[in-house]
């Protein structure tokens, strides 16, 4: 074997850093930040990359579009609301949406572990399948590659996507701007709470499913009417509080928002209870926030709420003038936190 | 759990089938070829999936573009002449070159196993940004999953890539013809010996290094002097003769190639003698056939032949005139015989 290069970090180690990749860099809180922050973008950063966008946005020819990628690693692989192939065409699809694009293509990339049931195989790509059916997307490359049993689990699926945007808006995180309206999509934490429940085996009256679907068409719906969306986030690995303290930090501005009117289920609200989580950093895969005028957010709502999968559409908060880039909760009881990036894990592999 | 969904195979099972996934699913020949063919294309396929290329080619806007993806769990992480993370961007890169394309942006998505040294994370991040700016590649999006020790292995990588198609050639395994010369870039074999020699800590009498590399250049400077390229392929899992067979079998015509024309070093064709390999079938990372017609082959050679990357190019056979869809070898004693793909496993994990 050859000998190592040398390879020096040039930067201070991420806090809480051992020298070792621990579950929580995978989180989505401050360790997996960090990482990125001091590890990723310092070797492989450029401008695009460091937009901290859902999606890169890319112009070839004179033709915007978005290019996006995840791997899912999910355990349990089947769960209420879904499974390890809707997650992996849904995900990527809702990242291209976020970007303002129509999503048209992906691959799908699979990492077998020896010995998987090829009826399980069978069953994930049909829900790819059906998945990129409803939203018109196709599969238009892949690649399978299987390793010895014990060196994987089960199946990961990777997907990239490529979308088109036509329209003329730059949206992303440094797009949101003082005095905007930060509109929620529906209620929260569902995705966490229904992983977290088949793991755990626990019990509720009814069963929590995932809320994992597409959000291209309400998000399309907004830009094809003309609003001026400033920026758009799906709220996956640590959920709400870590989208909005990531658009605060990358925009440097103030938000607030306002506990109360947070749309949490009933079980969801009970199981963090007991569980001790907090809804607010819980994964979603159906649920995004838009940024956008406070002029123009009574009647975004409006559209918004014609979809299903934004019927139960709030505004939450707003943008403020200061330039503090925090967030601020008001709770139920009318206190005021501001909002932290959780440094361990809550959910691992949860997406 | 939900009810598993119904899901009835509608499809003869693959030779060789157990119900389960076997290693030889990801190894590039026959049981990898009939889990796409019966699986994975009766529920994901359309045309240009179905196209069996090494990417695919859309065209948006008027823009052709080439989109390909690849996983890479090679063992182990680091190898002569390479590692993990010079392999996932030069494999990418040149299925991209084998659409035609001028590869430009790439992603990137980890999958790390909980304890991986950040240092190792570090040597193959830094590896990336190198072979990247070597092709003049930008990593523009990209993921980190963790998943928890005995769930992964070290360190998978996926990259995706988009790249750019400046001529009007349809370069595809369908577009081979008849009478079309078959060129090789260089001696095969190499990738192969070099990962089994270090997994089995085999010695020779100077050390094997992989031929990963990129082909773009010499790609390029062939589509952009006007050679009527049909048909490229890399050599990648599988080899050189499972790629003939698939071009055979997609364009559904004959190829004859020469045993005595293909380069293979001395020292990997000594390993092979003693492991019982066919170099014909080891992979390669950085060679590949390029089919045009006849009469341009000695031009193009001298082309090839320009760039170190394929400064060994020689023209191994040719395309035959009927539809038998098979592949033939001379070989060095002269006698003739029809190359089939592999049912069993070579080398799992070769990249």
């Amino acid at each position: 074997m050859p000998d190592a290069k040398p390879f020096v970090l040039q930067c201070p180690l991420p806090v809480g850093n051992t020298g070792f990749v621990q579950l929580a860099h995978g989180g989505g809180g401050k360790l997996m930040h960090d990482l990125l922050e001091q590890m990723v973008l310092p070797l492989l950063g450029n401008p695009i990359l460091e937009s901290r966008h859902d999606g890169a946005v890319l112009a070839i020819n004179g033709t915007r579009l978005a290019f996006t990628t995840d791997s899912y690693v999910v355990q349990p692989l089947f769960f209420p609301g879904g499974d390890i192939g809707t997650l992996a065409v849904n995900g990527t699809i809702n990242d291209l949406a976020m970007c303002g694009a129509r999503p048209l293509y992906l691959s799908a990339a699979l990492i077998l572990e020896e010995g998987l049931p090829l009826d399980t195989l069978s069953r994930v790509l049909a829900s790819m399948r059906d998945a990129a059916k409803a939203t018109g997307v196709q599969f238009v490359t892949g690649d399978t590659k299987v390793v010895d049993k014990g060196s994987g689990d089960q199946i990961f699926v990777n997907t990239a996507g490529i979308g088109v945007i036509e329209h003329q808006l730059t949206i992303a995180p440094s797009g949101a701007r003082p005095g905007d309206a930060i509109l929620l999509s529906g209620d929260v934490g569902r995705h966490g709470i229904a992983i977290m429940a088949v793991r755990q085996g626990l019990e509720f009256e009814t069963t929590i499913e995932s809320d994992c679907a597409p959000v291209v068409q309400p998000v399309l719906a907004l830009l094809d009417a003309g609003f001026e969306v400033h920026c758009l986030r799906d709220l996956t690995r640590g959920g709400l509080a870590t989208a909005l303290i990531e658009i605060a930090e990358t925009a440097r501005l103030s938000i607030a928002i306002d506990e109360s009117l947070i749309p949490v289920m009933e079980d969801v609200q009970g199981a963090c209870e007991i569980l001790g989580f907090d809804p607010l950093y819980l994964a979603n895969e159906g649920r995004f926030v838009v940024f956008l005028p406070a002029s123009r957010a009574a009647d975004a709502l409006k559209m918004l709420r014609a979809h299903s999968v934004s019927s139960g559409a709030v505004q939450i908060g707003n943008v403020g003038e200061n330039a503090a880039a925090r967030v601020t909760l008001r709770s139920r009881i009318g206190t005021l936190r501001v909002l932290e990036m959780l440094t361990g894990e809550q959910l691992p592999r949860i997406c």
